[in-house]
Order: structure tokens, then C-alpha cells, then sequence
């Protein structure tokens, strides 16, 4: 029916073996396979170039599990929500387990890949989402209303401005991901079900 | 975090308790169940009305089951992405689960959820979807190049004609879903994984 | 200028006489003759497959001539709204017919051929046609907001499960029509002026 | 059920009673309604304003009946398929009437309006048509290559020209006609069928 | 980078020397000359025919400088505002300018080749840009609401009816100047800076 | 006319006065301050949190100016390009006017904000700018088909990799700015005419 890619990426990058990469990275990785199972291919993918590398996991982790009125199931949240509308297959699968996992509702993830609008959420998560996919969809079109919808459910300015920075992103990674056709750990599938 | 709805569907309506239902739905629905598991709610929905479940009924088993060129696979990987396409949640997650079972390879379900332009499918599988999404999304776009581009991927007239019976059926029952927010049983979301 | 085409489908289907049809269908067409003053082409291509003839012509007839809350007339200016929506052709010259014919006002078939967000509408047509086009336009964003403007426009909770079955029935037959480039009788056009 | 409206805009316009016009223009709309058996709507609407009457409908008659390329039908072709694109109803009756007269084809008014694309033109009216439709729908993103269709359909560049600016004048007018709820002479319904 | 195109329009017009023109066209773009410090290329592209030149000339001076109830500042931000969403590059250049002159502002200009959106601007200018976008994208869609946020605005119905016609104006032009490639004049980037 | 926002953003953000921040930072600005004339208000933004600017400044240093097959003015471009589908005022000012520097032709800068496409560029320009715009506005529709134009456009996969990145930063900057409305500084309007 439909053969498994074996690539990490489409394009032909020089990606070094493990154990040539700078220790740091050795390092990280070891954590990532602890905790995760897997060395998620995106890291994979940047660690053709450590500088790269360096900066895009330290944004990662500083917008995810960095201090923030947000929840790390509401950033997983947005990230799967924006993914759907951006149809990134592998932020989806990535994050859509990470939904999985953080709300122990498998069905949630699920519908926030399928479609978030039919979930029957918080006004506060109903507001968070709404506002991610105008984000994604039509930027030019947030105005101050939008703003003020999400103080309305009770989100503070700063978390305004984290919720922001996550939207954006994913925008980023969607993007990366879909232009090079990533594909993740087939791992993913089974996680958290 | 979310509250699975109890209902079927918003809606108010007069479903009748199952063994008050005409005796052919009854078997019907025992038929259901011992081979799904479950009488799926979209049946249960309809059975307000014996008269519409009756001819629903008969148009879904005609044209997912009845002869054609198509393989059931290939009818229920056109169901999945033109709901993917309309976002209709209860389709995606009844017939997500079917192409999980009849391809054996629970990926390709979610791939085509997620997005099926992704998928390393073949010549043929990949017109068939195209021209699935082409015809939900701009109907009034379909030229004798799309049509011709089917036959060149191997369909005959005969198969045209079921696919695009197939993608409207599924542009039906997408709409159908989404106006009265229907729920898909819970128990699809486990199903061959 | 423009040649009419003399095709009932682009495709190569085997639509057989109509004297080797099974004898309900001969009489079926023998009354769309009496009543219609021809066989509309959509029953002659269906007509290849007496299985699909057969449930394809109830449930139309269910769902446009069955027991409703709903006029006649309110499911026709539906089929013409939603079919100019996805301009398909056919539907739209049909159904315009049947619109000019059911109102006695040849102008409002016209209209809702052509845009009927200029027709002064009862509030409650309205709300019927503005509900038909979002869940054509935008299935996924239809929410309880939008049941809930049918229900203060007087509808009951089953004119609203009829509702979404007739703007589903179009969203189906349009896709068919277009995707094989099924011509209108040509009879339709100076009926009802 | 539809009520016909009774103004010729639904702005309270300083429209003169017409024996208050200039002399010209009320030799104009004799000649209009010795031509057309009517005044048109839109001279009367812009007859509020004798200098903007005066210009707009000099534009209108160069622009669709001064020197060029094209035939009458042609100018009346684009400006039914642009008007079509646009959704405005005014403009899609007026010149719906005008392609079925001077086509002596009714159909092809009809198919004009309701999707150009199923219409089996010659090669000429449909490269014609396909770069009225892109440039009302997508204007940034004409290219060299679809002013090269025209030429390679026939069409000089001086004809282009001529297209370029018909298609130009009815995406100006439709927004008038359509801003100010312009309602069509009721004559023209019935007119050439 | 990038290479300056020598062309007034990218189709091969019997553009006259200029003084082999009608002896009124000569003395108009002396004018010009005498006021902007250039002939603008919309007007040589259009002394091909001088027919046209005269009615697209006499069309543009009475709306942009007839009697209104709108600044020339007012129809000129309604002329950029227009252009940026149709993406007309001749347009956006020669009206930018024009804003950053009658404004006084030269951000003002740019923000609404930008996105007009995050413009702080008064409630009149906001309701009759909105207007402007809305009747641009679709026009199709315009109700009697979006005429009444005008008057809520202060805008009397002539002033609705000129707003109209201006919006209609330059969905026109754009229209004609990216169908053809029409070139701005160079001068008009450096001015009002 | 319009009043200019004397604010950073919309939000009430904990931005620290610059002789609070780490001396890293008071270092950076004073570069800035010392190349561009100014600290750009994304970064006082930022500022508010260093964790995030530290990141963020990396992320943004890394793929604009390290080492990559992109020239700095192509990286430009892209922002640019990007900028403006996205309707980002913030990013179209101070990165147009970066291409106007870097390209030393002001006008290429006024191109690539009002539309790249009728900017006369090299078939190399013109692939990158197509791949940003398309990844940009519909990422879930790229096929190895955009990635080989780009190889065909002379790229090498690396710089497709950088490509991509650069695209994904744009897209997600400009849901930062847009979702907090963030206020280039003024200076940049008047830079490099």
C-alpha cells in the first residue's frame, strides 16, 4: 500500500554519526533516549550543524518547559492545534502523542489533530486555540479585540506573550518539517494510546 | 481537561429505544455488532426515522461494499481523506480505524488524516486522492484533465464513476456529522493500532 | 459560439435501453415523463447500476418529497444555494427549474442561482440559506451557535436534521455531477420563465 | 416568499425626476429604451450626478462597443464571467440577457453564469474566459505566461489590451452595483430566452 | 539584482510620440508635468486610443477630484488600502506616494501598502477602509449591515455611493496595470519620503 | 490622520530599563545601537525575559549571518518576501529596508513588500522567492516537485535546509509581531532611500 520512508529528511545533508558530534549533543541525546525512547529525528536532522542545533533545542526547551503561566499540556496543546492547520504530519504525530500523554485522554489528541473546534473545552483553551489558528491562518488580521479575548479567559499579558511565541514556533517548525519532508520516529505511533 | 460529550448528537431528537426499532434494523444493528463491536452512533442517529435510515443504509453498503474496481481499502482511504479535508471528525475517526484494519498498517490511517500528500503511495493511490480533494475542495474546477489523469493511472470509466460516487457520498455524511455534531463511538479510537 | 454537447456523462458508462431496464425502473421513468416531461439525465446515469438506481432515487425521494417541517420549495431553494455554491452546473439549471416552479417566481430561482445574499428573505429563509452555504463552504466550523440561529428562526431540532441531510444530499450530487461532467436535460431551461 | 424590492439602490440617492436632466441624457435614455425597451437601473442610479453619468457611461460604450478585436458577444462573455466570479446579480442579469441575444444561444448565458468552465468553447473563448477569472480572482499573480495564452490563442496585444480592460471595467462596476444593492430592471429576466 | 524593466506595459501598444497627439492630450500632460514632475505611464499606455484616454482620464479626475464629501486624502487611502490587497505594484507605488503627500505622514503611506490593519486610525477611517477590503475580496458578501457601519461611521449615502465608486475604481485599474505589467514611473519612489 | 503608537507592543510587558539588563545584553544593544542606529524594538520586546532574547537573538544571528551558500541580501529577500504574505508591518519595515540597503537599489525593497512577482529577478531569485511564498502560505502542499526546482534553480540541499529555516523564522517573527502588535522602530522608514 504505502512503503515507509527511510530517510530522516529528503534532502541530502551531511549528518554526522552520533559519536562524532560535540559531547554536549552526545549528551543531550542520551537524555532524550531516556526519557523518550528515541532520538526524535529533528534533532537528528539540525545536528548536521551544531550551531543550529544548539540554538533551535534552546529555544525548544526555553518556550516548552521554560517558566510560563501556561501549562506544558496547554503549550502541546497549541503545538498540535497549529500543526493541524499548517498539515505538518510530523509536529502532529510528534506533539499529538505528547497530548496524549500530558492529558492521559487519548481522544484529545485525536481531535485536536482532527479538529479542535468540535472538542468540548474550557472557555479557557477554547479562547487559546481560537486565537493560535487566526494566528496561523490570517496574522494580518489580529487586532486588539483578539487580544483582549484572551485576557477575557483569564490569560495575563506575559501569557499572552508566551502563547504567542509558541504559535510562532511551530509556524517555524511546520514549516522546516513539511519543506524537507521530515519524518518522525515511527515510535510515536503507539505512544500513549 | 476535556469532557467527552454523552450525546450522539446535539440535536433533540425522537431516536428510539433499539427494540422498538422495525425488526430488520434490529438485526441489522445485532449484525453490527458482532462484527464491529458496536452500532455505530451515525446509526443510531438515523434510526429516528426508518425511512432514511433504510435508504442510507443501503447507499453505504452499495457503495462500500458492493462490486466495483475499487478495493475496500482504496473506498475507505477516499472516505478518510475527504473528511480529513471537510474536518469532520466522526469520519475521520470511523473510517481512520478501517484503514488502519484493511491496510494493516496503522500509519497510513493517520497519515491520511494528518495529510496525505505525505505518503509514499503509489501512481495510482496518489490520483485517487488528488482527485478526492480536488472534487471536495473546488468542485467547479474539475476539468476532462482531471478525469483523464485517473485513466491514466489505470481506472476505467466504471471506477470514475465510483470514485466519484465515494468522495460525494463522504461530502454527504462529513456534512451531515459536522451540522448536528456527531459522536463517533468511543471505542474506534483503540481499534488496530 | 458554443457546442451543446450531446453527451449525458464524459464517461464511457454502460447505460443500458431503457427497454432492458428492470420494469420498476421502466415505470419510474414512464412517471418522470408524465409528471417532469422527460427523464432527467442524473436517473439515466445512474441507470448503468439498477443497485445504485435504486437507493440513489429513495433517498432522494425521501429526503426531498418525504414527511418534513419543511416545504417543498425551502428544500429546493437549498439544493439551487448549495449547488450554486460548488457551481455545478446541472443542479443548478434542475433545481433553478424547480425553484421557478414551487414559488411561482421565476426571479427567485435567478437569484439564488446567482447570489441569494441579495434576495429579501423571511428570516427564517435566511437563516436557512446561510446555514446551507457555511456547512458547504466550511463544514469544520460549523458550532452551536449555528444550530442554535436555526432553532430562533423557528426551526424544530428535526427541521435542523433535515436541513443538514439536504445540504449534504446536494454536497454529494454536485460532486457527482461535476466529476463526471453530467449535462442537464435541455428541456430544464425554458421551463417555469 | 421573496419580496421584490422597490428601489433601484438601497442608498437615498438625489436620483432628478428624469424631465430634470440634462437635454443629452434624456436623449440617451429614450434611445435606451427604444434600443432595450428600458432605462437601465445603473444610467438611472448615476443620473444623480450628471458629470459621473456622463463619464462612466462613455467609458461603458467605448469599452464595449468602440473599435476592436473583439465581438459584441465576446465583451458580453467576460462580462457575464466576471460578474459570475464577483457574485453580483445585478450585472449577471443585464449582460446574462445580452449573451442570450447575441449569442442566439440561451444556454450559453446561462452556463456563463452559472460555471463557464463546463461550457465546450473553442480554444479561443475559453483562454479567453480562464484569464478573465484569473485576473478578477488573483490579480497579483498574473504573469507573462498567461498574457502568452492569449497570444497563443489568437489574440493580439493590442485584443489583450481591450480584454484587460473590459475584464477591469465590470470588476469596477459589479463592486458598485454590489455596494449599493443596484437591483436589475425586472424586464431583463424574460428577455432572449 | 534586479533588473529595471524599460517597457511602459509589457504588450507592444502603437503608443504615440507625444507630439502626434490630440493637441488637448498634449496640453493635459504638460499639466502633469507641471504638477507631479512626470507624465504617468497609466496615461501613455492609454494615448494609444485616445478615445480611452479621454473617458479613462474624465472618470479619474471626477473621483478623485469631483465634488465630494471625501478628502482627497480620504479617496487616496481608500486608492492604496484597494491596491495593497490586489497587489497592484503601479498603484500602491503612484497612490503611496500620493498618501505620503496629502498626509503629511510618510509612514502613513507605507502602512497601508503594509496592512492598513495596525494603522491607529480614527473610527471613520477604520470603518471606510474596512469597507474598502471587504468589497475588494468579496464582494459578494456585502449586506445592508456593512452599509450602515459607514453611516454609523458619518458617512452620508453620497458619501457611501462615492466610496463605492472609488473602491470600484481602482479594483479596475489594478486590474488593467498587473494584466499588463504597467510600470511606475521611477520618480515616484523618492517623493514625500 | 493617524496618530503613531508610542508603545512597544499592545502588551503590558516587565521590559527592565536597559542598565537592569545582564551586561551581555547592554553590550549587544550597544552594537546595535552602533551598526543600525537604534536597538530594534523586537529586541527591547525580548529584553523582558533574557532567557528567550538569548535564545532568540542566537536563533536570528545564526541564520541570517552564519555561514550558509545564501548571500545576506538573498536572506533578505526571503524575510521580505515572507513578510508581506503575512501582512507583518513590523518585519516589511525594518527588513525592507534592509534589501534596500544591501541591494543598493531602494526600489527592489518597495518589490519585494507590494509583490515579488513583477520584480524583473534571476530564474535563481525567482525559484527561492516562489518556494517561500508557496511553503509560506500552503506548506502542507510542498512535494519533492518544489524541492527540485530549487535544485534546479542551482541550490544545493544545504542551502535548501537554510532555505526552509530562514522561511520558517519569517513565519514565525511575524505572528510574534502581528499577535502583539509590535511597533518598528522609526527610524528604519527613512534608511536607505
Amino acid at each position: 500500500m504505502y512503503t515507509q520512508p527511510d530517510h530522516i529528511t529528503a534532502l541530502d545533508l551531511p549528518i554526522p554519526e552520533r559519536d562524532r558530534l560535540p559531547e554536549t549533543f552526545q549528551k543531550y541525546f542520551a537524555i532524550c533516549e531516556e526519557k523518550l525512547g528515541m532520538v526524535p529525528n529533528v534533532l537528528k536532522a539540525y545536528s548536521q550543524n551544531p550551531a543550529q542545533l544548539d540554538v533551535f533545542s534552546k529555544l525548544y526547551n526555553e518556550l516548552m518547559f521554560g517558566e510560563s503561566g501556561l501549562s506544558t499540556l496547554e503549550r502541546e496543546m497549541i503545538a498540535v492545534a497549529v500543526s493541524s492547520s499548517n498539515g505538518c504530519y510530523y509536529c502532529q504525530v510528534a506533539h499529538g502523542a505528547a497530548v496524549r500523554e500530558y492529558s492521559e485522554q487519548p481522544q484529545l489528541g485525536e481531535m485536536i489533530v482532527m479538529n479542535y473546534r468540535v472538542a468540548e473545552l474550557s472557555a479557557r483553551h477554547r479562547a487559546m486555540l481560537d486565537f493560535a489558528i487566526k494566528l496561523t491562518e490570517t496574522p494580518d488580521r489580529i487586532l486588539e479585540a483578539d487580544r483582549q479575548q484572551l485576557r477575557d479567559a483569564g490569560f495575563s499579558d506575559s501569557d499572552i506573550w508566551d502563547i504567542a511565541n509558541i504559535i510562532g514556533f511551530y509556524n517555524m517548525t511546520n514549516r522546516v518539517a513539511s519543506a524537507v519532508d521530515m519524518q518522525p520516529n515511527p515510535e510515536y505511533h503507539a505512544l500513549h494510546r
